[in-house]
């Protein structure tokens, strides 16, 4: 086996498997997930790619996510700070804060993730804990029909 | 503090100090280092970029490198193998595998580069070591006088 996968061109890569974001849900929508690194050490490099118009889901969990973008544009909730994304933008996700990724409207957002191999199960917020962000009128935006 | 990290151009980001490769020796050439992600956390990300015609220490250790292209063309050693790089293609260096990155003579060659934060020190090899490596044609002919 070779020491080395090769990039195909159009964000796909030599045996990588596409896969679905998630089994299952309508919290998410158009998000596809590469393992570029994984099944062996303590870390995962996985690459996501939200295709125009679509979002990640909006959660919190202890482990960190460590982000930078690769392709297109679009936009990062974290904690109450909304940030716009480049290419080589980097992102880091503290424990326990809410994020959600948004690709732009006419352009796919792709981006390569960091995190533990072993890391805890995502929260989704209860009703109280979304209320408590639609308090800022940006994030209310950002996230309607969304979360 | 943002969670955003801006890219600014030229492999270049908000805030992120370009460092030498390695505090002293004659065994790399023309390698800058820039730690993306580290300092917290079990692990850390670095992008490296080594001026067209340059390398990096032809070295092993126990920690895993976990590599992606970004910038430019070159050559990696990994254990017997020679392989190619082009922009996003991936690279595992394993446990105790030797191991060297060399840009292309006209083209600097940019990676990420994935590694444990508390990690080993990289070994060179000793002369026997070395004369074993050098039994490969290929191999002797991409590290002379690089080793």
């Amino acid at each position: 086996m070779s020491a080395r996968v090769r990039y195909r061109g159009g964000f796909r890569w030599d045996g990588v498997a596409v896969e679905g974001y998630k089994p299952e849900g309508s919290h998410f929508r158009d998000v596809s997930r590469q393992v570029l690194f994984g099944g062996e050490g303590p870390r995962e490099l996985r690459y996501f790619e939200v295709e125009p118009g679509g979002w990640t889901t909006l959660e919190r969990h202890q482990h960190v996510h460590e982000v930078m973008t690769l392709r297109g544009r679009g936009r990062a909730l974290v904690g109450e700070e909304i940030v716009e994304l480049c290419p080589y933008d980097l992102v880091r996700v503290p424990p326990m804060t809410w994020h959600q990724f948004h690709a732009g409207d006419d352009e796919p957002l792709g981006f390569l993730c960091l995190v533990d191999r072993e890391r805890d199960r995502p929260q989704r917020p209860s009703e109280a804990e979304l209320a408590d962000l639609q308090r800022n009128p940006a994030v209310a935006e950002l996230i309607r029909g969304r979360a």
